[in-house]
């Protein structure tokens, strides 16, 4: 049985564009790796969730890895914290959050603070904070991104965001979304420690800087995706019968791989992987392609096409575009393992966002019923003899063709 | 409305394979007319029971029957026992069984005793047994296969298997599913009749012929599929509102559509139908076609290119999918009937397994949308205009293609 490689490239499709003359970034960015292996293998198209489902890349990965979102998705928030690292407990409440810019009335004027670089000094300067009994513990992410996380009795993760999503608008107060005494205080909770937060960072001495340096201020926490741990999931490994390995930078993704029980591997600053435009990516599929000594299956994440499509970034998009190419030109020669390349949604650049609209996916190896499909892209892709599958198919798929999926019958 | 001849050919399809210079053997081999069906009708893949799904030739079959095999399907044993002639009552434990090798430390050496040709002399030699209250029964299949049905009191199909499903390894104890009695005495009872089965033919004098002659002994008893009979299906005939026969020498087959209220011809030895590449494939499909004086509907199962697959002879495999094509002749020339030519299922001779992969489909007869496929073939039929199914589907577009479909709505 051949091992098996799947990248996963971020909201790498996106929607013809009329700035790329009715083309979309993927069909405009030369790609000759990708092409190579969409000729060697069958391609289509795939639905990550299902037809007309926006999907986040949570709940995008959560089906591509074969586990329904409808059963073991319960907010974002538990994958985000897991991935950096924070051990949740039973009855904790879990956000994704940011550190953004606001002015004196509270307004939002940048959701990101500029992109800032870690929010360590923040979460240094806050330092424990305790309100009615429950504990508000945060934990640096990646860049503007942070883990919150609610401890204490009696919390619900029913509540509305503080993050109101855009700029211009103030923080949202957040309210209970059912009328149960839990969902009431944590509302409360939340609200008390966005205030409390306001108040300290006013005070932080890194801002001083940042003005100085004509940078948005890091003065606000914004929280989003409530969750609690969901349904814990029959582990990978088992489920699969196979030892499989996860390769990626962004901590939403890692958290989520872990809480499925595949081994994510951990990078060093050195290596460079970032989860970011300049993410090391030949270091990735290096460290991917070394890890199939010892693993039946290895995933590998990609995170930037879609951050940078949400910018509207159309030109860097592209690029990236040809960066991945560039960076998986060893998985295009080999013939010694099943090669899987897909996405786990479309961003669009245009509407700076996730959408429904299927991903390409292409498989190559031993035994794939080829096509007559020579470029992998979104219109290119719709011609293979694959079809149009679902996230959920997908690794029934892989398995089936590596010879690893249980007979059903006899 | 014209009658309708439907051939399933199992486990036909296969994957592109290195030694044919990436082509399955239903591509190299000559099909002149499989080839015209395909041209002169309209053509898709079939997912015999859904994407991604491994399936057993009983599931398959059941779908395709337009059986769900979700709701009906409740193990391999009880369509093997009434395939070769076993009554079975409610309340019976139903196996499949094999005569095999072991040698004197029960490590199985052999699953077929070298695909012994009858297990009548077992059968005989071993004669009526009955453990605590419970008779085991067993009667002679094709070739190497047998049916066993426990019948007694206080049963359960929850065991494990007793076969271990490949050779070097022990014969598997048979243990309890789940907590109640009945499975915990089932197990008991399976443990109890293999052990005597196992002292027992030490002393079958088929074997000392057999050892003379060089041939593994036909020394053990494994068994496997245990399953009750499955809440009983409406009957085709009453089903679809028409007269089905079917025509198929393998039992589990034969077994399969007697519980489904077909129509099962019965053949002579001097007929040739054996289920085996040496089958006489002219005279299944002469019988079929004369059947179709007297039925709405008639369906041929051949069965070898599935079990030349799973033995890994792929010339062999070529060489039987040029004899179907010469057999079903009489079904290219005619405008007469209804055609329809599918597989149950793919089997890859380089994995020697069923796989998940679609299956062909191509239907001609009056009134059929034709397209533009000229060949039968796994990437042929995948450009068709039928698009992809499931197997649930078949019976449906047939019925309505023959204008049998009820109206839904008025």
């Amino acid at each position: 049985m051949q091992p098996l490689i799947c990248v996963i490239c971020d909201g790498l499709p996106d929607r013809p564009l009329k700035q790329l003359g009715n083309r979309t970034p993927l069909e405009v960015a030369k790609t000759t790796n990708l092409d190579r292996i969409a000729r060697d293998g069958i391609s289509g198209m795939m639905h990550p969730v299902d037809i007309g489902v926006r999907p986040g890349s949570d709940t995008a990965h959560l089906a591509i890895f074969g586990y329904d979102p409808r059963r073991y998705y319960a907010g974002r928030g538990p994958y985000e914290c897991a991935g950096i690292g924070m051990e949740l407990q039973a009855g904790d409440v879990a956000f994704r959050a940011n550190i953004g810019t606001v002015d004196k009335d509270c307004i939002v004027l940048d959701r990101r603070a500029g992109r800032i670089n870690s929010t360590q000094p923040i979460v240094d300067y806050l330092g424990p904070i305790t309100i009615d009994g429950v504990s508000v513990h945060l934990a640096p992410g990646l860049g503007h991104r942070m883990g919150m996380v609610l401890r204490g009795p009696g919390l619900s993760p029913n509540v509305t965001e503080q993050d109101p999503h855009r700029t211009g608008v103030p923080i949202a107060a957040v309210r209970p979304l059912d009328g149960t005494p839990a969902a009431k205080q944590t509302a409360a909770i939340c609200n008390e420690f966005s205030r409390l937060a306001l108040e300290r960072l006013k005070y932080l001495p890194l801002n001083h800087e940042r003005a100085a340096a004509g940078l948005p201020a890091a003065n606000a926490i914004l929280f989003r995706g409530a969750g609690t741990l969901p349904e814990i999931p029959p582990p990978f490994t088992q489920r699969y019968g196979l030892r499989a390995a996860f390769v990626a930078g962004a901590p939403m993704y890692r958290g989520l791989a872990k809480i499925l029980g595949l081994d994510v591997v951990d990078f060093q600053p050195h290596d460079g992987v970032t989860g970011k435009p300049d993410s090391n990516l030949e270091q990735k599929v290096a460290r991917a392609v070394s890890l199939l000594a010892d693993y039946d299956a290895v995933f590998v994440h990609i995170k930037a096409a879609d951050s940078l499509a949400e910018d509207g970034n159309i030109e860097g998009k592209i690029a990236f575009i040809e960066k991945i190419d560039r960076a998986i030109a060893p998985l295009a020669d080999t013939g010694e393992w099943h090669v899987a390349i897909t996405a786990d949604h479309t961003t669009s650049s245009q509407l700076q966002q996730h959408t429904a609209d299927p991903v390409p996916v292409t498989i190559k190896g031993d035994g794939v019923r080829t096509d007559d499909v020579t470029a992998f892209s979104e219109r290119a892709c719709a011609h293979g003899k694959l079809g149009t599958i679902r996230g959920l198919h997908l690794m029934r798929i892989l398995l089936d063709l590596t010879g690893r999926l249980p007979l059903y019958g006899a």
